[in-house]
């Protein structure tokens, strides 16, 4: 099975790839994809659509996992980030209706088993279980790793997205 | 020419469609669409997708005038608004890239002339210079109906989503 994380964002989407088989999880890609400063804000959203449609057609994911929205004290950024992620959560929706979300809290726990750890803890469980030699990046990578690392050691029954 | 205004929402996302002719201002059609709460989250915004893409093919506006994200207290229904209009924004973008955006501050003034209208006064003012014999309803077609009159009202070139 091969699950693609997502990292949502405006400006910076980190994505991660992993494929399970019989338990073995091998990273397949991870990244991120950028929108351009100098674009409009219609024009990043779409950039963000092609960018989200490219990953899934490349790598056809059977279940994608996202990190749920935290909204931090830049209520500006947080609003960009919120119309991103509704771009995203759609664009994946209509390609892959296995859709799963996570908060920091979960995914904290789901891979240190602690839900204060600090970023760093969580970047090197996730080297670790990936068998990585070093901690992937950029940070919006690492957290798309680990996002769909939590999805596939969580009862993935549990987070679908519940009706609102 | 032809403009669609929209009132961006989650759950009710107000449209109003006006046709100027010389000056003439002629509404086409008004109204909402509207997204069952027995949807989960993502089925919701691609339902939203759907309607704004029928609303185009079927008007095919020449310019599209957005309403401003307008943060109120609840910051949960706010998000919500924002992720559906990430997706308004992107699916609109994608047909017509001549897209608009109004704060309700631009839209009072554009109207009554007065940034403190109340939104009776609005609705008024929006029947009014529309000929219409009542009030469109329900609020949220006739927010839509006022952004429309707002951009059709305004020096067109001053409002363009800037580069952010």
């Amino acid at each position: 099975m091969t699950v693609l994380g997502i990292d949502p964002g405006f400006a910076t989407i980190g994505y991660g790839v992993i494929r399970d088989q019989k338990g073995k999880k091998t990273p397949i890609d991870y990244g991120v994809i950028k929108t351009p400063k100098e674009l409009t804000f219609p024009e990043r959203l779409v950039l963000i659509e092609r960018g989200i449609n490219a990953l899934i057609d490349k790598f056809s994911p059977d279940e994608i996992a996202l990190e749920e929205l935290f909204f931090n004290t830049n209520i500006t950024t947080g609003i960009n980030v919120a119309h991103a992620r509704g771009v995203i959560v759609a664009t994946c929706y209509k390609k892959c209706n296995k859709l799963f979300e996570y908060t920091p809290l979960q995914i904290k726990q789901a891979l240190t088993g602690y839900g204060r750890a600090e970023k760093r803890q969580i970047q090197t469980m996730t080297a670790s279980l990936l068998g990585l030699a070093k901690i992937p990046g950029p940070d919006d990578a690492a957290d798309a790793l680990a996002v769909a690392l939590t999805h596939l050691n969580t009862n993935r029954f549990s987070s679908t997205f519940g009706i609102k």
